[in-house]
Parts: structure tokens; sequence; C-alpha cells
């Protein structure tokens, strides 16, 4: 029998995402359970590890979206076309997520002092160091993050960049190579068709 | 031919000690190159993303630790036994990342009061709260992380909880399964002899 999939997670894009996006791209039916921030409290107990998003396969919880997400990734041959491709994806994963910090950082500074020295920091500095060597590669791979085919790094470019973008409209403006790619994304048909289902429950 | 791999880190454990330590146990001989301090600027031009460690495969660099030691522990037969257990060591690796990066935030803040406020957090909640969940693993599973072997999982949470003994002596004191695995790790002859080595290096 085919394993069953719960994702438990909260109703945002955030480090659920990336999940969904490749479940709809495995076509592999799952519930999208979506905990009200006001039952997450009573959820939280019973998580792993006191966070989501969670992931049931046949009633076992794991935790951890990039471990999941890697774990779907190879139930749907997108890891890359060999060990260095796969250790590629987890490279710039990381690294992504390495900028992804450093946002938060800024994003939950709560002394304005503070928070504009590190605004200036993230923005003069770290967004444009790391958007230019990712646009580099993307546009080097001619189009994709890693290697020369579909791998679950795109996925979670497209959809923390698209993020990004939303967050801070223009950003993505200097890096055409990351804007087809977050475009590409969406584009895919079982993405878009995700991504429209998801939108009319709003 | 057999590959060549060159490490480069700082000469300290932190983020290297994990791929040293996969290096040690897979029996693979390596240059480990420790930048000193004064070098790093210059260093860090020629590095992918700005940070150590990098490994360098046949002259391929590579950056991320955790994203070098999955790649290491597949060609040593450390990802568990099946899929869903690879899962798992992603799951426990990224969550003890939680716990470390709580207490990176604690170490790096500088003013005295909020400092004071993120150890009570700490201390108190989060080291408990995650150290017990991970001794209720680790006992369940007989003295291991994942399953009833060896993983990389194992490696890096023997190298991360000792740095977290050596800096609050005590603090795994409660959990005996944890400090079994530290020293179960820290006594594979692989790992002893280069422990040994790098010790009278210094």
């Amino acid at each position: 029998m085919a394993p069953t999939y719960k994702l438990y997670y909260f109703d945002v894009a955030g480090r659920g995402e990336i999940i969904r996006y490749l479940l709809a791209y495995g076509n592999q039916s799952f519930e999208d359970i979506r905990i009200p921030k006001e039952e997450w409290p009573e959820y939280k107990k019973k998580t792993p590890y006191g966070q989501l998003p969670v992931l049931e396969v046949d009633g076992k919880p794991v935790a951890q979206s990039l471990a999941i997400a890697r774990f779907l990734a190879k139930k749907f041959n997108l890891v890359g076309q060999n060990e260095w491709e796969a250790l590629k994806c987890d490279e710039l994963v990381d690294t992504l997520g390495d900028l992804g910090q450093k946002g938060m950082r800024y994003f939950r500074e709560a002394d304005p002092e503070k928070k504009e020295t590190l605004k200036k920091q993230l923005f003069e500095e770290d967004v444009p160091y790391y958007l230019s060597k990712f646009e580099a590669v993307v546009s080097k791979n001619g189009g994709y993050t890693v290697g020369s085919q579909l791998t679950w790094s795109d996925f979670q470019f497209a959809g923390t960049l698209e993020e990004f973008e939303k967050r801070h409209p223009g950003l993505l403006k200097p890096y055409p190579a990351l804007s087809g790619l977050v475009e590409k994304i969406c584009n895919l048909p079982s993405i878009k068709a995700y991504r429209e289902k998801s939108a009319q429950k709003k």
C-alpha cells in the first residue's frame, strides 16, 4: 500500500512551502493540515521537538523542514545526478539558509539603532554578496542551481527568493537568472496547480 | 585514482571537527589545513561563500559543514540502513543545530541585561527541553541517535555535546545516554588516534 502523508504547519508559506511544493511536484496526495495560531500551544506539546513543520508518514512523525524536503527529493529524483550534485544541493540550500538567518536577525531586532546597523549590513553587503554569487551559479548552469536539471534546491531557492521579493519588492531585479528561476518553478504545471488551489482557499 | 581531500578550517574544533572525525573514521587521508587568524582575510576571498570549512575534493571546493559531512557519511556507510534512517539523521542533526543556534545567540549577546534573559531561557528551558528529548532517543536506541548502529549523527552529537560540556562543565551530567555516546565516539580507535595526533600538534 502507498504510504500516507500528513503535513502539519501553519497557514503560511514559510518553512512548509518547500514540502508542499515537493509533494505537489511528485504528484503525491497529502493532507495539508494548517494549524490555527490559537490551537498551536496544544499541538506544540505533541510535536517531536516543539516546532513545525512536521510530516507524518504512515503515522510516524518527523520534524525539520530541510530534512523532510531532502527525503522527499530522493523519492522524486530531485537530488541531482550523482553524489557530488547531491552535495551541491545541500551546500546551496544551507548557504541560502545562512542568508535567511541574517535576514531574520534584522527582522527580529527590536532596538531601532541596532536594527538600522543590521539593515545596512544586510542590504548593502550580505544580500548583494550572496545573490550575486547565486546569480553566477544559476546563470552558469543554464537556469538551474545545480547541474543541468531540476533539483530540490531549485524549489527551495524559488520559494525563498519569492518571499524575499514579496517583503522587499525590487530585491531580485538586478538578478535575471534568479528571477527566471522563481518564474520557472512557479510555472511548472504541478506547482501552478498547487498555488492556484492554495490561493483559492484563502 | 583515489580522490584527494583538502580540508580548510581554523585551528579549532568548531564546524570542522565533524568532517575531521568522518575522514578519520573512514580512514581517508586528507590535508588538514588550519588557517591562522591573520591569514583569514586573504583566504576568505577565495572561498565559495566567504566561510569555512571548505573541503576540496580533487581541487573542487565545496562549503557548508553539514553538507560536507553528509556527503562523507554516504561514502563511509554512516547514513543509516534506509531512507527513513537517513531522514532521522538529518532531523536530529538539524534539531541539535537549532539548540546550538540558541546557544550562539546567548553567547554573542553584548547587552548584559538581555544576555541574562537569554541565559535563563537557554539553561532553564531550552537545554533541558532538547537534551531530555535527545536522551530519550539515544536511550531507546541502545546508545545510538538513529537506528541500532553508528551514523554520522552520532559523530555530530558527540562533537557538539563535548563542546557544550567543555564550555559548561556538568551540563551533560543528568544525561547518561548522551554522556555515554560522547565517550563511545571518542573511544572509537580511529577517533582516538585522530584526537591524540591532533592534541600533540598543539
